[in-house]
């Protein structure tokens, strides 16, 4: 019986303001990526958040960011490789510290929005991740954009990877994602993501937006948590996979 | 022969602005405890600050304070217990992190300026405090005021405490610090002050303010790392401590 | 024909965070207190809300807060008399540069959370809030708890002062609200709430929670902009001043 | 006589964290450019500093930058236009409340590191900035560097511009400074670069790294505010301005 990986962000509330519908999805997941601090969470939604994830046996990882609250992470900021590998350390150590006083296990680390995207071009970027995380713990899973240069500089470090997928995004001919800015970056439909969830992982291959098969690495599915039909989509899902005989 | 601990706050640095000679000050103390990028430091300073700990030897510990970098974590602010434990798990954790990476060990925890004040004084913030540090390591000496609500709290905890004094402040009938707002808060004369220090590790005594001598325990003495005259007189307590036969 | 004033809290999401119904509620009220990046609010929410106000003729306000946007501005934070006046000049003149750019007036400023609770109470406070927006520009408002040290401040220094009153909180025979801590804090049902706004409007009386008629000034009624009885509430309220000819 | 403005950056401490040497740079500049809180600074700092540019008589000036105090707003953050707009009003408008309440009046804006650069040759960005402080107040003068995007957008949106060079830096060819990443970025002797702001001034010429004369338009010339021999380069400059009969 063939297993996928099911991961979601997590934990991406601040003080007074939500995000997310964390008590729900967690129950649609594997791994749960929980914000650190710096585009997104604080200390007592840390605190919370790796609780709500033991509860539901539910695999921890640290979502570090850029320290770029207003902009989400979202906005490209130009660090250099050493500030980058600074920057995953304390994040990843604040919430290996919210680990330990509920007694988890910290699993993995996947880097958040801009930092993701930079890390998955850039290679200097992404041997000072992949290098922080080993140098925190060389048994945690680092998760990149499949077959990136973040996954690449994991695996050269002697980390395991997690080669990452999207359900509702296009790939191109080249296997990378179809930027955002283009009209055909989403599958909007629920049915085709769920389809092409299922190709990757029967088959290793993706229909790029050429309509020509290409092959992709699928170790892990990326599912959204916030968005009015997120839990939907989490349910049909879990269905397709349960008929499929896959498990997560 | 008898040791005595000297710790200094260090680290205290943020990207472009520079505090302290920590540089210096290094060589003269056996603990260093390090600022955790809330009120003071940021994950380059607490890679550095680190390193050069392990480089000369000093125990190295987490002095989290008050998310207030503009007041320096100088400022009270009104924390539940919760969020002050929350506040102590995420900072700890941080610093581990640069400690995991640069292969160290974290020895301390000890609370920063106006979070120190209030924990000496309010039992449930002391306990907040005590219970993180507890749950992060249950190994770490929690560092506090001599005889104060925070040195109480960790050892009903199960903590190792150091109780702290200072060479340069002068005590009042009833064992607390005289307030910096009183004219006689401070001890102005460097031999006064290595006096003190002197009497307070022989003795473990301290004369007060009215020129009584009471019970006080002493653990540790707090060095300060700023100021035209820190070096200098750190180097006249060492030389008295060394003939008086006083490892540190 | 009487005139009351309708204010709320505006302009309080961040970045990628969401508060408030800013689009709906901006329809009941006559002034918009708007936050100005401390405790909630950036730029952008302020160039936004700003535009909103003027398009549907809402007198526009400065709603600064301690710089504590984790806390939502609710937790006190001891500031000097001086650090307050700075505080206010700072985030009243950020509001005024998007009043600018929008060709708006302001009209007002009335502290947020903690800051406006403690400015009730502490003279010091209030006079360092008062002579900051006087300094600004004299013409301007300063909203305050109704008999409160704040809006003292205000008319010793030469400001109009508004006395702001709320739906739906109790008040203690001294005139102060029942704090929130207590049973009966709160006027739970929404016509009482209506009343006790009507009896204040009309004899500038308020029945305390003893039961008997106190003497209140009231120049200001605030609305909260958010929970799911907010639009309702005010609905309700616009109905009954109506009918009662009373113009907002 | 020919007149020429010396500027410099100012304002630039932050809470307990000293930059810069105000109280005497100021001495020798006729325009400060302060910090507005985003980059460094802080309310205190903005207040103290606007008081001491009046009492010396020398124009005030809002510096604005990238919110990273980090990194002290030389790490490129890419930001939208709107969003540099929003920036820029805020910070221009809070620097504005300082220089109401101190009774002085405002004169220009000069975007600082990142920013700066990336306005120099970004149109976009350049237009946005031009813009933001057109509708701020359309009196004030825009500074930019030498023939840059920032200049001719503000030439394009009616404002005065203000064409900036540097003692201390080469320029290329095609009229740009040469990336301090280049060995002969700088003019490390004193004499040289007074000879530059001599000539630059007298000619309207600089002569670049290929020791070609090329034209250039000088309106302001940037005085450093640190280092150890800001100081003594203002006193030799002012020295030989005075010889040159050229006031400043």
């Amino acid at each position: 019986m063939r297993t996928i990986d099911l991961n979601c962000d997590m934990g991406e509330s601040f003080g007074a303001y939500r995000i997310g519908q964390d008590q729900e999805i967690v129950k649609y997941i594997s791994s749960a990526n929980i914000a650190c601090g710096f585009h997104a969470g604080d200390p007592k939604t840390m605190d919370e958040t790796v609780n709500l994830a033991i509860k539901h046996g539910v695999k921890i990882g640290a979502h570090p960011g850029y320290p770029d609250l207003n902009g989400f992470g979202r906005r490209k900021m130009v660090l250099t490789p050493e500030e980058t590998y600074q920057l995953i350390v304390y994040q990843v150590g604040a919430l290996l510290g919210f680990v330990k006083v509920n007694n988890g296990e910290l699993s993995h680390v996947k880097p958040h929005g801009a930092l993701y995207n930079l890390a998955a071009k850039d290679e200097k970027i992404a041997t000072a991740i992949a290098t922080a995380v080993y140098q925190v713990d060389p048994t945690l899973t680092l998760y990149g954009l499949s077959n990136s240069k973040l996954t690449e500089a994991g695996e050269k470090v002697g980390l395991t990877v997690a080669h990452e997928v999207f359900a509702d995004r296009t790939y191109q001919a080249d296997g990378t994602l179809t930027p955002r800015s283009e009209p055909n970056a989403l599958l909007t439909d629920s049915s085709d993501a769920v389809d092409q969830v299922l190709q990757m992982i029967k088959t290793s291959t993706v229909t790029d937006t050429n309509g020509t098969s290409i092959p992709i690495k699928v170790d892990t599915v990326c599912l959204h948590g916030d968005g009015p039909h997120a839990l939907a989509f989490a349910q049909q899902l879990h269905q397709r996979l349960s008929i499929e005989n896959i498990k997560w």
